[in-house]
């Protein structure tokens, strides 16, 4: 039931290849990586000689095996020659995604005495003086940390900070080319909460916010709980806050689709109780929805399960459930309106999407493999989303977290609470003009260019 | 006995100013100006109209009582009116002086696909497997974390991490414009030894060197001592072996002027028993330099003196003075070759001066008061060095820092010995031919270009 692998441009590859002075040595090469399942991009030249061209051939794969077939069906082809393959992504990420920029040029002794020693010193005393003129004086009124400790990343698990780094690197880029904001990455070698707040607080002097990321449940409730208490900043763990904001904006245009609304009459399903699960549920409640069940492996989320885990998850089961459902997912999608899964691939059968009510809304999160085929979705369901780039509706947390902390630092916000958050998703959704709302259009592109200032303007207006 | 101030850079305001339409009003303006001490540099248009002209006039002032007494003279001159006065230092940095750029752009989805969500996984993954890489694949190998606690701020004293970050920021700016090196600046409130050591740990993940800077003494040696061992990448305590290096290099040149030599021979008193001192002290004696006297203000440090503070102390006690000196600095400096001065302004009286060998050597960098006025030292010692801009021989540490670094990052170094520190101060000598070196012209200018890429590349030899 898992979608085939299209070539992704992620794992596109480039082969530099010596091809003969033969007229048709390029059109054989080029039909034989077409007919291997190879997508061909740019072709550029980079020698050409009296009897051979050497040129750089960008050709997407599915996969890393793929790459090599193709490189080997390329080799073949007579009178080319490959002599290297080299892969686009790592390329990419050779020294890292993000550099630091001067504002202003070290040229001269004026300079520097301006910059540093000993002008400097004045800047000090006037932050020393008025504390919070830090915000003014120094880069904290325009910087967020991106800090992870590299215990959940991505859908690859307990990788280790080392290894998350590109991911908190790839974030602090969208941060600055979205939303010009400054946000530096930084991965933590620490694993105990209280050690985790400790050092994040320590480290916060100098920001005007802190992004949490990939932190693993529940210790993530714990950290951005006790942060929140300790600083004077807004904390925002995007896995779960981002995922919530992003999913409200699209049910928000959803249901008009379906001629429903968000609100006491809406029955909602969320599957996978982790960050992001906990998240969406807390979210809708304070958009007005009731009836949100919780299910899990174990079934519907009870405030009785004998499993509950932690406190946060007993609170869920408290605040939800209000028919006092239990048992399996099944009693849960009987007549639901709405399926949100933030869970595994392959976990919502046809079957169960059948038990929904007329106008099932469902959204399919589980990356890169979602809970269901929405190809095979859109047949049983009135709209369908993801949070893949190769269907309609994506549902990316790149709409909510450099436009929201846009607003929040125009806003000098101390913290971010709901209301905010709610004001965060009706903006993303308000993006679509209601006339241009369909099944196929709920959620804004993530390159939609009008999205952050929309964002950052309501965000900043709430904060204030 | 102290420097008359001169009008610098760092106090320069900016004056907008009013001018009506008489030919003699700018005429008397300049005049009012320089009349009262003021030195005035760029004059601007920035409106005009038929019946007056609004110009940003910048005027170097002495101090912000002098900058206000320059606007009171300004504004006297009839048909001038001083309709603002801004501060040059505190406007350049609004908003702070670093920013972060982006290496590439992201404007398609292909762009997003391979820097963030989905390709990204596949650089953590080459991470995870292969650890080493995270200094190919992130920015780790060309970033320095500078870090401050903010409890010893240039002359400043303990004003705290928020109000230390100007310079931190100033710093990670001559990173990059000198060096190309991205620095970060991390100021942390956080005191005790094992919790800074702790936390710089953590969050040394994605750096490739750590810059310590404005940490008080004693706590500095024990949080450097502590991180060199538990970290596989170079600490450097600027304050510490930063100023030993430029203060070694200095001499290197120095001695050549009066014909002596960096060795057992030479008679070097050090004053000032902080951070810096004890660095200087021991990089001396790695150098080869035997009688070395260390003096506080309760005169000769000896291992048995009471007051021994700390270990550290106690053992510059023992390894110094090996001529068993004791009591005031006079005997210090009876026949001593050096003066090195790394302790408070106005400190040094002609008459101890005299005391000392013939071709004394005197470099009295406390700032912004040297220990002794050095026009006056002039008259009495062969070579007179300090830190400040406004007289030759300025020893500055940034002639260390940028390219040690650059060179360090460059061999990929694990940590930072002596033999690299003698390296950098070598090489930052050796950028004055022999036959230039003069009693004003014994170390390089801060600004000269050739400093780094001499440093880099004599310290990636040696670490490597």
């Amino acid at each position: 039931m898992s979608l085939p692998d299209p070539p992704l441009p992620q794992v596109s590859h480039t082969q530099r290849i010596r091809v003969g002075h033969r007229p048709d040595a390029l059109t054989g090469l080029t039909a034989a990586l077409a007919e291997a399942g190879g997508d061909v991009g740019a072709l550029d030249v980079v020698e050409s000689g009296a009897d051979r061209v050497v040129r750089d051939i960008t050709v997407r794969a599915r996969d890393a095996a793929h790459a090599r077939a193709l490189a080997d069906a390329a080799g073949a082809v007579d009178g080319v020659e490959v002599l290297s393959v080299s892969d686009r992504v790592l390329d990419l990420h050779a020294g890292g995604k993000i550099s630091i920029r001067t504002k202003m040029p070290v040229l001269t002794r004026d300079d520097l005495a301006m910059v540093y020693t000993p002008g400097v010193a004045r800047v000090c005393t006037a932050i020393a003086d008025r504390p919070e003129s830090v915000r003014d004086l120094t880069i904290k009124g325009n910087s967020v940390a991106v800090i992870s400790d590299g215990s959940a990343v991505l859908g690859l698990g307990d990788i280790g900070p080392a290894a998350a780094m590109p991911v908190m690197e790839g974030k602090a880029m969208l941060f600055k080319a979205f939303a010009d904001v400054d946000a530096y990455p930084i991965c933590l070698d620490a694993r105990d909460p209280d050690r985790l707040v400790d050092i994040i607080c320590a480290l916060s002097v100098g920001f005007g916010g802190i992004n949490l990321e990939d932190i693993s449940a529940p210790r993530c409730f714990e950290v951005e709980g006790k942060l929140r208490q300790r600083l004077d900043i807004p904390v925002f763990h995007d896995d779960q806050h981002g995922t919530a904001v992003v999913v409200l904006a699209a049910l928000h245009n959803a249901v008009r689709v379906v001629g429903k609304e968000v609100g006491p009459q809406l029955r909602v399903v969320v599957q996978g109780i982790g960050a992001a699960g906990i998240a969406v549920a807390n979210l809708l409640m304070a958009a007005g929805v009731v009836d949100v069940v919780g299910v899990d492996r174990q079934g519907i989320v009870t405030a009785r399960r004998r499993d509950a885990r932690d406190p946060i998850f007993r609170r869920l089961g408290k605040q939800t459930n209000p028919r006092g459902l239990e048992g399996d997912k099944a009693a849960a999608l009987a007549g639901a309106d709405v399926f949100i899964g933030v869970s595994a691939g392959d976990t919502l059968s046809v079957e169960q999407l059948r038990l929904m009510a007329d106008g099932a809304i469902v959204f399919a999160m589980a990356n890169p493999t979602p809970e269901i085929d929405p190809a095979l979705a859109r047949r049983h369901a009135a709209v369908v989303a993801t949070g893949r780039s190769d269907h309609p509706n994506q549902i990316n947390n790149v709409l909510c977290f450099p436009g929201l902390f846009r607003g929040l630092l125009d806003a000098r916000a101390r913290t971010v609470d709901d209301r905010v958050k709610l004001t965060a998703a009706a903006a993303i959704a308000g993006i679509i003009p209601p006339e241009r709302i369909t099944a196929d259009s709920i959620i804004p592109s993530p390159l939609d260019r009008a999205v952050v200032p929309a964002v950052a303007a309501a965000v900043a207006a709430a904060a204030r």
